[in-house]
């Protein structure tokens, strides 16, 4: 479970920070790849890197503004071009789908592949399946724009064979109920604990990514304990004003919603161009004075999502 | 006046290569660009050159696939972002003010300039003013493709004030009459020719652009005499079938038309990803064995068109 982020400027692309999108790996978990967010260029920043375009499953678009949009049906015509089959399910408000199919229609391009089209609540469950949970809340920008929280349903502990083996536990019906963690008895007459046949089950991790929005009450429940939370950082400290005026966050705003929603760490995106070199030092270590665990993301930036329970963190 | 490449691939974005836009540079003679096919990532290009967004005064689709297209709405959003605030018409098949419209739409993007529309006909003329005239014609494409033959109107030699001063002819209502290449009669009884006092004419300088494309009848004509052709060549000389078969051309039919219309240079563009290198090499060199002044071109070249007079071609 990695974030590959593709695009992290705000408004118009630049030559330091393309426009959003970030890359939700979860090759071990789906051999799948979700999309938030499809900036123009979005295909172009993946040409430089190892990601498949028939991988990608599910896109999901925080908004519909320019920057978070244009890069879609290039997106989607390439994925096709390059042999993709697999039906696509492209989560986003309203008028997503009109604005995809008149692309597509206009343009005359034929998807090799089925696609589909959710439109999203104020507020609900997106999916929900056997390894992934997917929840949205409506945010606060000057048009529909959401945040998610990706829940990873957690992992039970696993069967220890090797280890059955070794203490000469016959393989048979029996070790379904020593899986279960029940105790059993062998034909041998011994007694088995199953819970210590177990492995350690793991938390699923939680990851949260928020659209462009001022600061609002919806942002700390989706965050809540998130092993990370991805958020929009248009601007610095002294910025409060334009920001809220203009419907974005600074770090600041970012780093509070981190505190109190107590994640694991932050990862601040949707940079504005003004800020380069020594001030994106700045905009970090500010944020980093409220939120230690911060980091401001740049293009191609790849951060893996340990377990709770690793210690790289 | 200059024609810069911001994108000389086919299809679908390559490293080497993105997707088709072609800038013509009239800076010197309207202060203004136009853009011919805007893929997507054109504006990502263009922060790689001088081009100036709000200099882009008039866009001419060859046609409305999206590796001629998708680049648009980006384009459009960002040159109102960069207080671009003249005017802009965009020359298109039927279909593109649905795109554009729809797109600007769903992403709520309030451009700062009025832009307008022009619906391409089969065949006519597109603008008419003083310094130049715009035709198109309708070519053989699987949707409707156009080629475009852009007209720069004859320079009149300049009347040379510094000789009638030289000579002592005082200025007056005479000049007009001398500017025309009348002969006259001066106040001190002389004789003078108005030829003797104006400088070379230039004849106009012709570009022609052809978008995708089967060879086809209409393209000798929108060629004739060019200063330089633009000439898709998505395959090489093996291909010609399947150039057929998907609506292209090779470098071979290029070049043909290239002889045929007698232009000065031919550019080779919209170059299959599969050629790199050395294949590309021998795409230019197949051709020029046909029309010796061809030039496969690559993202970000430049190409200065010279008055015929001149002697650096
Ligand atoms: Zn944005
Ligand atoms: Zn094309």
């Amino acid at each position: 479970m990695e974030l590959e982020f593709l695009g992290t400027g705000a408004g118009v692309p630049a030559r330091q920070r393309n426009v959003t999108s970030v890359a939700l790996k979860l090759l071990d978990e789906r051999n799948e790849i979700w999309l938030f967010d499809v900036g123009e260029a979005t295909q172009h920043q993946i040409l430089k890197t190892t990601l498949k375009p028939r991988k990608v499953k599910k896109i999901f678009l925080t908004h519909l503004h320019g920057d978070h949009l244009f890069g879609l049906p290039g997106f989607l015509s390439s994925r096709s071009f390059q042999g993709g089959d697999e039906p696509l399910i492209i989560y986003g408000p309203k008028g997503i789908e009109e604005y995809v199919r008149t692309s597509l229609k206009i343009s005359e391009s034929h998807l090799t592949y089925p696609l589909n089209f959710v439109v999203l609540p104020n507020k609900g469950i997106l999916l929900d399946d056997e390894t992934f949970r997917v929840e949205c809340a409506k945010l606060d920008h000057r048009i529909a724009s959401y945040g998610f929280r990706i829940i990873e349903k957690d992992h039970p502990g696993e069967l220890q064979v090797a280890k059955l083996q070794a203490d000469s536990v016959p393989a048979g019906p029996v070790y379904a109920k020593i899986k279960k963690g029940e105790t059993v008895t062998l034909a041998d007459g011994r007694q088995i604990n199953g819970q210590d046949y177990i492995g350690h089950a793991q938390k699923g991790r939680i990851v949260t990514i928020i659209g462009d929005t001022r600061n609002c009450e919806a942002i700390v429940p989706l965050a809540a304990n998130a092993d990370v939370l991805v958020h929009e950082s248009t601007f610095g400290k002294q910025e409060q004003k334009i920001a809220h005026q203009y419907y974005h966050s600074t770090n600041i705003n970012a780093a509070k919603v981190a505190k109190k929603a107590q994640v694991n760490r932050l990862l601040l995106t949707h940079i504005s161009a003004r800020y380069l070199g020594q001030a994106v030092r700045e905009l970090q270590n500010d944020a980093r004075a409220i939120f230690k665990n911060t980091k401001v993301v740049s293009d191609l930036d790849i951060y893996d999502i340990p377990f709770h329970g690793r210690k790289d963190e």
